[in-house]
Formats: C-alpha cells, sequence, structure tokens
C-alpha cells in the first residue's frame, strides 16, 4: 500500500459493461488508495471480478464497500445512485449524473443530506491539456471560442438505439463532453442563446447542432457537434484572446497548441485522474458535483430550433 | 403613507405592455410602501405614467428610482436585468425568469454579488388557496397528484406568435404556473420521469403535454396540458392522501374544496402578494430566485418524446 496512514478505500462497482471493464477496473486497480471489492450487473461477469447481479445482493454480501461508482445507463442512475446514498456510501456518478437536472440536483441534496460524498464525474475535464487551457485563458481577455465535436455515431455507438430514444441526447451525448471542457476553462457562466436541433425524422434526439452560447462576461462561443462525421474524427475547442492569441485543444484535450506551436501532447489518462480526485473528496468529507453542463444541454432543447433531418438507420 | 417611519420604495418599471397595465401598475399603486416613479418602454406610453423609451434614459431622469420591475418579453429579460443589477437597483423578474436557467442562475449570483434583491416572481403562487393547500399537503402522506391546465390559446393568447417559436415554451408558458404552484405545495423536490410534447408540425414548440413526475418522496405526479380547449377552462391541481383524503384547487388557486366541500372561494389578488413580498425582500436584504418551475420545463425538453401534432393556425 502506497498509503502508509490510511486503509484503502474499499469499492464496489454497479453496472458491467464497456466503460467499466475499458476503464474503472484499470483505473481502480492502479490506485494504491482503493480497493475494488466486487462488481454487480444482471448481464456482465468480467473475468476477475466478484460479481452479483444487483446492488443489495453484493452490499449484503461486503458490507465493507464504503463507495460505490455507479456506470449503469443513465436512466436507472438516479434510482440506484439514491439507494446507494441511502445506505450511507460514497457515490461516484458516471456522466452524465442523471436523466435530467431534478434528478441530479435531488441527488446532490440527498447525499449533503446523509453527509457522504457525490462525485459527479466528467472524465473530459481530466484530460492533459484541460488545465493548461484553464491556465492560459484565466491570463487574458478573450475574443471568441469555438467547440467542433464531430464524430461517426456508427462507429462509437454501435447498436446503441437508446442514443437517439427520448432522453439518450444524441450527439449531446459526445457533446456533453466538450461542454464539460468548456465549462471548466472558461471561469464563467457559459449561457445558451440559440441552437438549431437536427433531428432525424426516426429519431426523438438530435445527429447534429449548431448553437450560439454567450459568457457572462461577454464572449461569443459557438459549437458545432455532428453525429455523421465520416473521415477525419474531430474533439477539438479553438479559443482567440484579444491580444491576438491562439490556442487549439484537440482529441479531446490531449493535444494543445499555442500560437500554432505545439505545446502538449499525452496520453489520455483521464479516468485515473477522475478516481484520485474521488479518493481526495472521500478522505477531505467534501462532494463535487458540478451540473453547468447538463444544464447547458436543457437550455438547448428548451430554446431549440427543432430542424428534420433524414431518417437515420445504423 | 400607512409606513410612518420608512419612506416608500422607488419604482420604475421597464416594460409597459399588458401585463404591466392591467397587474403591476395598480399592485404598486396600492401597496402604501411603493411608489410608482416612472416607466418605459419603446412602443406603449399609458395614460398617468411618466414616460422614457428606454432604461437607462429612465434611470438618468430619475436617479432615486431604487427598483426595478421587469416585464418585458422573455426573450431580453435577462440583458435589461443584469443592466439594472449592475446599476445597484433591486430587480422584479416577470416569470418565467428568464429564457434559460442558465441565464437565469446567472441573474441569481449576479444579484448576490451585487447585495441587491432579485425576486424571481412566479404570480401564480400567490393565488389565495395556495396557502391552505400547502398546509393540507404537509400534515399527510399523498397517495397522487393530477395536475390539469386546459385553456384555449386562441383566447388567451391573441397575436402572441412568440409562444410556438424556440424558446415561447408553448403550452408550458401557462403550464409553468401549474408547475410554480405545485413546487410550491409540495415541500419536495418534483423530478420530470416521461413528458410526450405534441408539437404542431409548423411549431417549435408543444401545443398539448402529458408529462409524469414523482416527487422525491415517491408520489406520483401526473400533469395534462393543453392549449386546445375550447369549452370549460381548466386550472386545477387535484390532489390524493393515503388516508382517502382529497383536495382539488380550482381556478388557477381561488377555489379549494376538501373531501368534496368547498372551503375557501376567493377573488384572485396575486399582484399585491407579490409586491408585497418583494417590499419584505427588500425591506430585510433578502431574494426569492427559485428556479424550479423552470426547471421542469427544460428537462421534459431534454427527456420529452416528440409528437406530430397538426398545424397551429391562430
Amino acid at each position: 500500500m502506497a498509503n502508509s496512514t490510511n486503509k484503502p478505500v474499499k469499492i464496489g462497482l454497479v453496472g458491467l459493461g464497456k466503460i467499466a471493464v475499458d476503464q474503472h477496473i484499470p483505473a481502480i486497480r492502479a490506485n494504491p488508495n482503493l480497493e475494488l471489492v466486487a462488481g454487480c450487473s444482471p448481464h456482465a461477469r468480467p473475468e476477475g471480478v466478484v460479481g452479483y447481479s444487483d446492488m443489495q445482493a453484493m452490499l449484503a454480501a461486503h458490507p465493507e464497500i464504503e463507495a460505490l461508482a455507479i456506470c449503469t445507463p443513465p436512466q436507472v442512475r438516479h434510482r440506484i445512485a439514491k439507494e446507494a446514498l441511502a445506505a450511507g456510501r460514497h457515490v461516484f456518478l458516471e456522466k452524465p449524473p442523471a436523466a435530467t437536472l431534478g434528478e441530479a440536483e435531488a441527488l446532490r441534496d440527498f447525499a449533503a443530506e446523509r453527509g457522504v460524498t457525490l462525485l459527479a464525474s466528467w472524465h473530459s475535464r481530466f484530460a492533459p491539456a484541460v488545465g493548461a487551457t484553464r491556465d492560459w485563458i484565466a491570463q487574458r481577455a478573450l475574443k471568441s471560442i469555438h467547440v467542433v465535436w464531430k464524430e461517426n455515431v456508427r462507429q462509437w455507438h454501435p447498436g446503441q438505439a437508446w442514443i437517439f430514444a427520448p432522453g439518450g441526447m444524441g450527439v449531446f451525448d459526445p457533446g456533453i463532453n466538450a461542454l464539460s471542457i468548456l465549462t471548466r476553462i472558461v471561469g464563467d457562466t457559459v449561457v445558451v442563446k440559440k441552437a438549431d436541433l437536427h433531428i432525424p425524422v426516426n429519431c426523438d434526439a438530435p445527429i447534429e447542432v449548431g448553437m450560439d452560447m454567450v459568457t457572462e462576461g461577454g464572449v461569443p462561443v459557438r459549437a458545432d457537434f455532428d453525429f455523421l462525421q465520416e473521415n477525419l474524427q474531430t474533439w477539438s475547442i479553438f479559443v482567440e484572446a484579444e491580444d491576438g492569441g491562439k490556442l487549439a485543444l484537440s482529441m479531446g484535450g490531449t493535444i494543445l497548441e499555442i500560437d500554432g506551436k505545439p505545446v502538449m501532447q499525452e496520453p489520455e489518462r483521464e479516468y485515473p485522474g477522475l478516481y484520485a480526485h474521488f479518493h481526495e473528496l472521500i478522505a477531505s468529507g467534501a462532494s463535487d458535483a458540478d451540473f453547468s453542463p447538463l444544464r447547458i444541454v436543457a437550455d438547448a432543447f428548451m430554446l431549440g430550433k427543432r430542424i428534420a433531418a433524414p431518417a437515420y438507420v445504423e
């Protein structure tokens, strides 16, 4: 144990799908302050994890579990998180934190009431170049920000029909990652002014979004999200300063260019950062539950103009 | 002056349309703690009010104005409110408080920063039977709540094409009044679970909404909003308790029946109540900025299923 004074925090995983296997399990195992005790899922039973079919069975068998990481689909996250908080466990929520702002705010209030830690995680905020971008912005008056998030839904979300169902958010599912970075690097409230939502005629959620926002300080922010990008996959944020300075944050926050020169290119290691943050929050008795990315999406849906797009067939 | 120790608070009106003339001006004039100094509007110039074409001209001519009531259309409310707060004036916002939750939250933060009062008003909360309904609910375990808000848009909103434009909210424009009562009488967070949004094929906002909600305590809440109600106009909330008790709050909160017996029927006097509340907030240095009705609408738009409805032609 690297931590010589305290025992590692014992963690149970709820939901054992792709994100749990690819990201959560390795990140927890790599952190000496954490210990993966067991996992539960009605379906999956990944190799090397003590598995249960539901959370209550897991907690009955392992009452020593202190914290639960919830990686289920968003539609059931609120109910499970509420049970976990009611059982006095700290909770790590995958993104988005809930299906609605109301659910998310209720979880925040309930965690505060129970005196346990709630982390509403936004993994993209832990991309390597986000901190340096925030620092660069803090030292400058900004002229504009342009967010370009374009990926191929067929490549990245095969078989995920829920993404175009009511509540599935469509292209906002990846777009909310961009918004989580945006709201982190700009030290100011970001407000939606106009949104064009291109919704396939056979779907309930947009496949393409163009959005005009503005910071409270008056900096215009344009966002272009596209789910039908076939060639170069693009997850970039471009920032222009009043003094002519230019910053480009690319590949989801792993590559940073300033004034046209590369200054950082590092491998993605978001989940190790997230779990280190979760451990710090538990150790200090704090919570981190910022719902501003979800609030921007809800505002875009409320304010948005709906434009019919061709039917989407995977 | 009824108030013998303090001078009345001097008020300026921003926006002099129908709601200002019908409600704000008489309510301010009837309150001895308030004094209507002037109003501004690019269009209207109602009789008996000192008028200016914009807020800055009004404030330049009357620097003694301490508080501003903002009754413009919601799309420009945030910009004007921000200018008013920046000028150190207390602000009364008509409903809805802004076009988005982001704008509303930014105003709340800015008012707190400037140390002035912000009232995000929900006039329906001041209907006469709302307090008694809240008391009745507080004493009981509830079984269910049913909100029925059905009115004829052609009768109540003639010429208001903005109501079906992006951000106009459609039938949520009256429906948010019901939600403001709901969130006041239930002492618990209300969360949207499912929403059917019937949107005319030539519009951007719903003309009919069916919504399933639930309180954090687990009480199911059904809402039915309809903008095409031709005969009996209905603005009712029905509450059933676990003990069999039944409460009906009708005509927008002016008629109360408990267990089938009428217990209250009083004339609507919402704006006098609102302005008394505004004066109390100013006198005590407090704010009242609860955005939960707007949050429910945003969540319904984000989560809702869009169903094509026949074209709407006024």
